[in-house]
């Protein structure tokens, strides 16, 4: 019928329909409409007019017959639709009751099959923002993970690593999965692109390598390389993620409980054994304090510990953005700078990636002390040739991105020694200088915590191609630069 | 247009439409569509024909048309529905933050102007059953408060009773009301009829007399009598109620802190400052065990000591019916054998009745001994005469509905002492007698708890007016007669 409902499942039933009792249908619940495997879930809308559905017939709204996917004129059988199963489940969890493994299994399945009303999945959710144990928090990781995209090793130890996000520059993770893969370890790393920060891993690593990989390729580069670093757009979907984000991120409903059986499922789907999680924890993330990143961190091990994976969860200091740049190209040049064992390379980034690689390392029962060795492939040339490696296996850019041509200095207006940098505030500038669509914008560091700078001096470069995007970031950092000078 | 979609608001708009970009309006938002000071709030729906609504015309559904209440024809103005201001102050009560009386109240309103989606009441009300402080059942007593039925009386004074439900047979705001009145305190009652039980107050009222009182006709009853048993259905109907239960029940949840707040936002509005609850506790009521009542008693008491409500609640043994009939018309008889003073008038109803309007007759700063002064009441014929002039006051039934004709016994098949009646069981076989539509049916004990009875000897005579009832009674009785014998 020429009628668009959006995602509503619609049909209409003329009110003197010879075949169903039409009016009986009115209401909240649903009826099935069915051929054979073709099968829809519709509410039902009654119609009083003649010329537009026959008594024997029944109308569907745009969406309904596209997802029916039947010809017109087709037969098919109508019946009110049964609650789902696990409805006797669900309001038990809405009432405050633990669910075991099954029960769980069995609620996500009919959120998946869209078996539930949009009220019962709300409900479901909130009750289970609010109250979850550890055994059902691993209940709720299996049953998420046999909904995420599956990838077979023919390795028993497969190691990965995640971080909770939220320190601009800190791309360490383009440093630990070539030191990891360089000693043997098989790490298929996939990333995210930025949503609120200036870049994400898989922004940073496409100025230089293709990161939009099938799950055969990706397979392919992992066994020649021993690791990846490819986006996790397509290769993370998850239909569980969609129904849940759509009711949860509307709502504002933040649940660190929910995150991690979101995290650590889709784990569990890549094969992996062994996952180090790095938790950035300070003002502007969403961990403000070390306690709570404890705690966080002591509930990803509890719950690895249940579902068969060895989790080291590490909380970090995310007072301050780590590297000298903020951006794309500007965090591949530092990230190479360390490959590379420049004199003048970021410590700060050097140190933190040798920290996680020799946590994975040290999973390796023939290593004696995983951060030495980390050290050694870093400074032997092993890393940066694993990650050439990597590279030329994703598919090289033939122009790779480099920091943008037009640079601008943000001066100190007062004299002092600098104190402090506004994680926020900074990366807020270098989106504003055009990251992370234009990958060479962002920001460069002159001034380091704890240096004497002088008013009139440089404390940061903002870099870019677009003239107005620079303009807009200047005129932002004029009014708080994000520095603190004391 | 002649679209009938049950209770959902749908305008129709067709794609080309030459005033509004149809198509953007597609989604779960919703649209205002107003003309003066009516105004309705409606999903969009698109249409790709010309012949139904033209390029400058909005269609309705039947049930959006009805509640815009405009002539067809009329010119209207659509805009997108901005989100509640209230929005943010939901979500955070979902994110678990703790809400003050503004914020409550601002909620509240916005959740009876339909100005939520169904998503964000569900998500507010599972997190209120799972998280309420003291301060917001409080606050959230006041808010619905303010969309109940309010009466004003002409004194300070106002006491009520309320009773969580749950024990056959307890009929004792017959015989606490006109003990009350007969003193000279004002209590204006409103009563419920049997939901799932045998029979509520107000089907036991209605055997004799009128309980469908308007406002201002239960207001001249209290004035002249100092007290009314009426029924409560058109006088605490709420559209807070209305949105809340159309959502808690299905979900089934059951949450004593918002049934505290439902009761006793009701007693304000009804103008009461002095409430007694009677929180009957045993196995088959909502409240099983002593210190789960004891809990709630301290809640009610609380919550009232907020809103600037006396409340006294007491948890009152259930374990047994009490009185000897269970049905309306049997209730009745016994509440009269209680106000008559008759010598076999069944002493647990009256000790009962007696324990609570005692408690009542307290408040009067001029009363020593509240239950020495009700006993006083009850024996000296008072309150049997307060109760006849209440009954003449309401309307009083030409032909009050006594006890049914047709009755059977029910025999012991074993000897022994009856130890227990299951409150439950002889409840559902009143029920399948009849009652509470059949006012005369029901159950009528002939052996008390603790009596010594021979097999053969009747345990209870099932009685009604309708033969086939009473068939499948005594069939449910013979199965399990719920006297139990050891």
């Amino acid at each position: 019928m020429p009628v668009d409902t959006w995602r509503d499942h619609i049909c209409f039933l003329h009110r003197d329909c010879t075949v169903y009792p039409a009016p009986d249908y009115l209401g909240p619940n649903k009826v099935d409409i069915a051929c054979g495997s073709a099968e829809i879930r519709a509410r039902v809308n009654v119609l009083d007019d003649d010329q537009v559905v026959g008594r024997d017939e029944i109308g569907l709204s745009q969406y309904a017959f596209d997802t029916l996917g039947l010809p017109e004129g087709t037969e098919v059988t109508l019946e009110r639709a049964t609650p789902p199963d696990s409805l006797s489940i669900l309001r038990g969890k809405v009432a405050g009751s633990e669910l075991g493994m099954d029960q769980m299994r069995d609620v996500i399945r009919d959120i998946v099959d869209y078996r539930y009303t949009e009220r019962e999945i709300v409900a479901f959710l909130v009750a289970a923002s609010k109250e979850l144990t550890l055994s059902e928090i691993q209940a709720l990781t299996r049953a998420r993970a046999e909904y995420a995209h599956h990838f077979t090793w023919s390795r028993e130890v497969i190691v990965d690593k995640h971080s909770m996000g939220g320190v601009p520059g800190s791309r360490i993770s383009m440093i630990v999965i070539p030191i990891v893969a360089a000693h043997g370890l098989w790490i298929p790393k996939t990333s995210s692109r930025a949503i609120t920060s200036a870049a994400g891993t898989a922004d940073a690593m496409e100025c230089i390598a293709e990161v939009d990989l099938a799950p055969e390729a990706l397979h392919d580069v992992v066994e020649a390389a021993g690791g990846c670093i490819a986006w996790n757009g397509r290769l993370s979907h998850s239909p569980v993620d969609d129904v849940m984000n759509s009711i949860t991120r509307p709502l504002g409903i933040d649940s660190t409980k929910l995150a991690v059986t979101s995290i650590l499922s889709k784990k569990m789907a890549a094969g992996s054994s062994h996952v180090v999680v790095d938790i950035p924890y300070g003002p502007g993330t969403k961990v403000a304090q070390l306690t709570e990143a404890e705690e966080l961190a002591a509930l990803f091990e509890a719950v690895g510990a249940g579902v068969g994976l060895t989790v080291v969860a590490v909380p970090t200091d995310a007072s301050q953005p780590i590297g000298r740049g903020i951006g794309p190209a500007l965090e591949v040049r530092d990230v190479w700078s360390v490959l590379r064992n420049d004199p003048d390379a970021p410590s700060d980034l050097r140190e933190k990636a040798l920290d996680f690689a020799g946590i994975i390392l040290g999973w390796d029962p023939l290593v004696d002390d995983g951060r030495r060795r980390a050290r050694a492939l870093l400074e032997s040339g092993a890393a940066l040739e694993r990650m050439e490696r990597i590279v030329d296996l994703q598919g090289r850019k033939p122009k790779p991105v480099g920091p943008g041509s037009l640079a601008y200095d943000v001066l100190a207006t007062r004299s002092g020694r600098v104190t402090g940098i506004d994680c926020y505030r900074v990366a807020s500038i270098a989106r504003r200088a055009g990251a992370p669509m234009d990958k060479g914008a962002g920001i460069d560091f002159l001034a380091a915590v704890g240096a004497d700078i002088k008013a009139g001096e440089p404390l940061y470069q903002i870099v870019g191609n677009v003239e107005a995007d620079l303009r807009r970031a200047l005129s932002a950092a004029d009014e708080q630069s994000g520095i603190e000078i004391e």
